[in-house]
């Protein structure tokens, strides 16, 4: 039985997921939260949709085991591939970050059009095209993956001659051509000084976070399932490696200390160790 | 019971291995060769110890499924990291990339060091520093983890500013001071040509194909276990994900069309399908 006390769960490929956990502890202060970060598979982005599938129908029904009452898929790729499935094989509401990003972004649109950036997997699934046609056919879309940008941002090359030159590899073509850039891969924030260099100014960047907190946050609050509890928090970090590794960036990127890190070994079978 | 006309294993965490799949096949055009390469978890270079391990056996256990007389592991950061717990598993010999391409290394030291570049998780092993030290104490060694090739190679920017400048940043501190450098990750050889334009033309670059392919030979010719029969060999090649695209790059890369190449499924718990 699930009631507005069991936490939202939360799944990436390994620590970019951070982004969306970081605006739901802003924005929904008084929900448990369970993540499951991938860390033995990263990343997903560079793998094909089959394999992709497989492993967020694993990574959903990990969280379903911890008794998550809403599953969101903060991975791009995962969201772009494998929504349906998840979706099929989970018994709680499910969240991708595609919808609510799109629409966060098509809300900055003013004369020109929009730019997708992401992995190859993300782009060429066609998953943010879609998303936005969906809600304005006119306005103009623009695609572009850029797969060096995981590893430099891995790298922590976050301002760096080799980052600066890549981003003006990939997108010097978008120049003048759009008013909004969706970050569609939740490490791109941390290379947002070099897009937003060669972008210049008046390009809005919007990443999946927020837009995705404030729809996980409609959904709770539509379906009655707020946690209404005054009680501190419970936050669980569960990854298939370097537990210690993803402490230590995440207390930095979330300001604050982890009580609970644990590795786990997802088996292909669904079995969780 | 194993016999002569049993295949030769050969795994790696992806492409990378057809390095030595091609010395093999011209060292040794009489032998059969079962290949896997794990591309659904690739790259292994920037995962645990703890998972590479893992994987490693996962990977061998697949192998000797398939009968093979030896084990070649082509993946220099399993290699460097799992050797051993690859060899306790395995029924017959184990021959991994880092002592025969450390020899080939040694070999050609004129006056000053050899450098070694590879992934985080290979250069943090020490594996060829250990393997160089043990042939001479006396040689220096320099080391360099280049955790960017392995995308660069893999983005098919062989020729391309990006790698030139990323090459500069790794590699200017060997200016000078080695006559050797150990291309200690099998993407390496792709990216010969920026790799050779920083260190100069007086520098010897060795990779783990032709002295791994040539340690096979020894073995498999000292256990007189080489395999006489004049029938044209039979290669079978198993990938984890992506199968077309393996096929593609590797048919271009051996020069030969390839006859034999199917996806598996490989279980965490050693399963296969």
């Amino acid at each position: 039985m699930i009631s507005r006390e069991n936490p939202i769960g939360v799944f990436d490929s390994g620590i970019g997921g951070l982004t969306v956990v970081r605006q739901l502890m802003n924005i929904l202060p008084s929900e448990n939260i369970v993540y499951f970060g991938d860390t033995a598979r990263v990343p997903y982005g560079n793998k094909s949709a089959e394999v992709i599938r497989e492993y967020a129908v694993q990574d959903a029904r990990f969280l379903l085991s911890k008794g998550v009452k809403v599953i969101v898929i903060a991975c791009n790729t995962a969201s772009a591939l494998a929504m349906d499935v998840v979706r099929s094989h989970s018994t709680v509401p499910t969240i991708g970050v595609i919808e609510p990003t799109a629409d966060a972004a098509m809300g900055k649109v003013r004369s020109r059009g929009v730019g997708v950036i992401g992995t190859l997997s993300t782009i060429n699934s066609s998953a943010y095209e879609t998303a936005l046609k969906d809600i304005n056919s006119q306005t103009p879309i623009l695609s572009q993956a850029c797969p060096l940008f995981v590893p430099l941002a891995e790298e922590g090359m976050f301002n760096h001659p080799v980052t600066d030159l890549v981003a003006r590899e990939y997108l010097s073509r978008f120049s003048g051509r759009i008013d909004v850039m969706i970050l569609g891969c939740t490490h791109y924030p941390l290379l947002r000084d070099a897009i937003s260099g060669i972008l210049g100014g008046d390009v809005d960047l919007v990443d999946a976070g927020e837009a995705t907190a404030r729809s996980v946050l409609d959904l709770l609050s539509s379906g009655n399932m707020l946690n209404k509890q005054k009680t501190k928090p419970r936050y669980e970090f569960y990854v298939s490696d370097f537990p210690q590794k993803f402490n230590e960036i995440a207390e930095r990127f979330l300001g604050r200390k982890l009580e609970f890190v644990r590795k786990v070994q997802i088996y292909s079978n669904g079995d969780i160790r």
